[in-house]
């Protein structure tokens, strides 16, 4: 059994936050598969696993950790990598943290979800999540047309979390090197690591049955 | 010049939040009202202060900061009320405060704006939105059905947060008393403290001109 074991799917972006982190930092890491669009978190076993019944979960020895950014946070501490200095600096870098989970992920992901994995159409709820979605990478754009990372002046979790959702371009039906460059550059930088993958090639569960 | 200074509305559940923080923990504090209804948050001047274009920041002696969580954390550490006393209890902590500001605030906050402030008419978004709300209540109240708060035993930030939208029952539509007691007692447990006062009459801008 690898050291560190991750509930994760292939299409999501929160999961694949965590899934980033340990490779990158070499960690020694398998994948527990969760089966969402079957309804697997919705599941008494595993809201015991996780209260809030989302993925990603991290289990490490005794340690079982929720949220996407507490697993960075965690990791970073593990691996003395991508985390912080100091308190102000923790600050600094969780800022974006909240910021992402707030505004960039959440509608990121579910504007997505109602693109391509919804069977029901809502249109109304397309337009105002993508309007939101939008107002997001216009923040995140002019921020980093004048920085090359969230916080910090280097690479910190606060980016690992934020472009998490953003390599699904083609499903989002954005294309950031067209409208917002600043971004591409910066999901480029992260791309050229050693270890990076796209979330397709990182998690299992890929593709979906039917969806080729 | 009060100690504190906090840009904040009345509307704003975010705001409440540090506001709330603020005056639970007897700080000298003082509001800076933010017009966001015509439109201030948008505007180049108030985008130096904050380039997330939100409500609330901060102002202390030479710090200056944003988003609610980040303030409150920066709070607990001030004061000295209301933290965490390890780091696995500062991300037991935070782990609350990321689920509500990606599923609880978030969801709740937006939901309210399309059923009380907004012009347009979205019943496809808002249908999304109160169904996502309803999840969370769920989850927070099977938590504190259980516990009496959400972490270490005791009442933190992590409440501070989570019950930052909730006061303003009557304008989501919804009647914990009736739907999740367990999420009245605990409400009510915040209410009975010491300096508590419902968002209305904590911070500036209510009623809003012409809402009566």
């Amino acid at each position: 059994m690898a050291e560190y074991n991750l509930y994760c799917f292939a299409q999501s972006g929160n999961a694949y936050k965590a899934a980033l982190m340990l490779e990158l930092t070499g960690c020694d890491w398998g994948s527990r598969f969760v089966d969402f669009f079957n309804g697997e978190t919705r599941t008494p076993e595993y809201r015991k696993l996780n209260v809030m019944g989302e993925v990603p979960v991290l289990l490490h020895r005794d340690v079982r950790l929720t949220q996407s950014a507490i697993i960075l946070d965690y990791l970073a501490e593990q691996t003395g990598r991508y985390g912080w200095s100091s308190e102000d600096e923790r600050r600094d870098i969780q800022r974006w943290m909240f910021w992402d989970n707030h505004k960039l992920s959440s509608y990121t992901g579910t504007y997505r979800v109602l693109r391509v994995f919804s069977k029901e159409s809502n249109p109304g709820a397309m337009e105002l999540l993508k309007g939101r979605m939008m107002n997001a990478y216009a923040i995140l754009s002019a921020h980093l047309a004048e920085n090359d990372w969230l916080a910090g002046n280097r690479m910190t979790i606060a980016d690992i979390s934020a472009c998490g959702y953003l390599y699904y371009q083609d499903e989002i039906g954005v294309d950031f090197a067209e409208t917002h460059p600043a971004i591409q550059r910066w999901l480029d930088a992260i791309a050229s690591l050693d270890g990076w993958q796209h979330p397709y090639d990182l998690m299992p569960g890929h593709p979906l049955p039917g969806k080729g």
